[in-house]
């Protein structure tokens, strides 16, 4: 479907452009999109005559900002861990759990047995409750396969998402996201016989834009990611990590060498961390979802990336086990009363800074040449959209220039 | 509008009925709907023939739960408090936040200044987010007027919600909330002069369900709190209290021993009040979000009132300083996570014991005779209702018979 060129007039633009007011903001704005892009955003007093002749709508005032962005979502996967959820809460052990099949293994188990047809039907719903909120790009993982065929059923069922809704979706190959059962006691085993040749099967078949991993004790060795990494540099992929999550194997400093595009989690994070992020300009991806779902006490260190100048991004991590979460809007108000980031920074990392984690430079802000993807909001001030729980003032949104 | 006598087939029902299935539930069940409440309800097997004859409608093996009922509310109030919010974590210190007029008296300035159609309009979006999650009764509280005729106001307010949406409103006078400005060194002045001239005016009136109170050491001492009580007891209504959310006053025990419908929040309650509260069956009413926003450490003692068997209850406390919450699915969520409460538990505390919280016994539970307030889920299991974050798998609701 082409799209219609117009210019919306009568709104308040939250443009997150640097260097300008907080948030960017322009009062008394109109925007004017040509071709699904923004040929011009500014006063509407100073609408050039050339747009004039668009057809016009007003947004009655309303706030406008650039269509939010999912950083980091494993959308894509099968089945649910609600059983083991209740399992847990009604006492049982960690090893009834394991008994009753619990954990990443069950997700692996579902995802394996669901074809690249079910997986989409399943992520849907997902993905329609993040459009609700005015979203517009998401970034999809592998990583629940763990064997050659469902890691590459993953990545087609999350490039497929755009045929079903109207959204933007960018693909993280993460075949180094857990040890599977049938190489338990052999990690390097597993990265040579079945990772390694997944991502450049995934690669040839045009299924990846970034290369991501699991540096932990309970995953993968800094060693052993480097190693994926090697090819990913090989194959002129982008890299990025789950890094720091539960304890400091030095994750983000490793990615930062490879010029990653963000570390992510990052809740153990030191002062070399940050130091190696900030010279390699790597996103530090905050994922607040997970730290409240496992009950972390351990915090991201906010002020140490914020006096180091590493942009903060917000995720909802969405994934069936430690972030069964789809609201990025409540990940932003998480960011701020978990993490005491500000609902500046909040939606900074949800637009202009999650637009950089995913290496992406036509979204995430709203200026002349970019995607016009928009998120109309019924708010008095952008301040509300963190400051709300579980509420979405969303009135309406605008992807690629189509209402 | 006149219901429609109808039969719901091919259903499975979390009836929240005692002594059955977990969460009462009977699988391959049908309901009868005759006159807006619930004729029949058992194994569509067993469907008696009286009921053959009406109207059917599958609802294709979804999961039915009463409709949920949200038993602490605030949702009418002026203004938000956004911008505090935004100050704060700016790093703005407790008396620049004062001087810009935050803390509650902003929030009582925008209610005073609101007539009671701006209340009703500036409500609706907040109800319209609760009816959106299935919710078929709310709680609605004064306490932002502080002076006669706004505390009347916020009550005619929510008496009126029911005219604009289809809801069940229970109303709680909460005159003892806050000492306002011009009675800051007179509490007794307050209760003597306002307070209890406007609960009088507000029964005379009908507005008033229940009479509420916040008993802290920043709000109403514990005698302060008995003469409000002594009016509500002499008036025929019943209490419940804002009691030991931030020390233990002994408000429960207090509440308790004037039969108290709840006490409520109750981080601080000890053992002595757990007992009051079981020995007068005064429903524990557990708000998470509060608990939260305030990133509070003390725990509601969730293990005592489990075996004191203390019925608990769990509400969004939406209002705009402490719980800018309208999500009664993340309340269910947040019991579990931060006080590990179960599904089960947590699924009551929004149904059967909401309404016992409230003192009714027409609904709360899927129970011949009661209103058919029901609602429809996209789930395999009841436990994902608490399970996920931030998702709404509402598939639509059923009020008073009415789809
Ligand atoms: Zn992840
Ligand atoms: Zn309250």
């Amino acid at each position: 479907m082409q799209t219609e060129d117009h210019v919306y007039t009568e709104l308040r633009a939250a443009t997150l452009a640097d260097g300008l007011a907080p948030y960017g903001l322009i009062e008394a704005a109109a925007i004017a999109v040509v071709a699904g892009k923004i040929a011009w955003i500014g006063r509407q007093a100073e609408l050039p005559a050339r747009y004039a002749g668009l057809k016009a709508t007003s947004l009655g005032n309303r706030l406008i900002t650039p269509g939010l962005i999912d950083c980091h979502t494993h959308v894509v996967h099968g089945g649910n861990r609600a059983a083991e959820f209740e399992l847990r809460l009604n006492g049982a052990s960690y090893e009834e759990v394991a008994r009753a099949g619990g954990g990443i293994i069950s997700t692996v188990t579902a995802t394996r047995a669901a074809t690249v047809e079910e997986l989409i039907t399943q992520a849907l719903p997902r993905v329609d409750a993040m459009l609700a909120e005015g979203v517009t790009t998401i970034e999809v993982k592998s990583g629940y396969g763990l064997d050659l065929e469902t890691e590459l059923n993953m990545l087609r069922a999350a490039r497929a998402l755009p045929d079903h809704r109207p959204i933007r979706v960018v693909t993280s190959f993460l075949g180094a996201h857990a040890v599977p059962a049938e190489y338990a006691e052999d990690a390097d085993g597993y990265i040579t016989k079945v990772c390694l040749p997944a991502l450049r099967a995934a690669h040839s078949e045009g299924l990846v834009d970034a290369v991501d991993g699991f540096c932990e004790g309970i995953a993968f060795s800094p060693a052993q990611i480097a190693r994926v990494f090697d090819l990913a540099k090989t194959l002129g992929l982008p890299v990025k990590l789950h890094a720091e999550q539960l304890s400091n194997l030095g994750g983000a400093k490793l990615a930062a060498s490879y010029g990653a595009l963000s570390a992510d989690h990052i809740e153990y994070l030191d002062g070399d961390g940050v130091a190696a992020m900030a010279a390699a300009g790597t996103v530090a991806v905050i994922l607040p979802g997970a730290f409240y779902t496992l009950r972390e006490t351990q915090m991201p260190p906010i002020d140490l990336l914020r006096t180091a100048g590493v942009p903060m991004a917000l995720a909802t991590d969405c994934n069936p086990g430690s972030a069964p979460m789809t609201s990025l809007l409540l990940a932003m108000n998480m960011g701020c009363t978990l993490f005491r980031m500000t609902p500046e920074e909040a939606l900074r990392g949800v637009t202009s800074h999650a637009a950089r984690a995913l290496g992406l430079s036509d979204c995430g802000t709203l200026a002349v040449g970019n995607r016009a993807d928009l998120a109309i909001w019924d708010v008095a001030h952008p301040a509300e959209l963190a400051y709300r729980i579980g509420f979405n003032p969303l009135h309406s949104r605008i992807f690629g220039g189509q209402l």
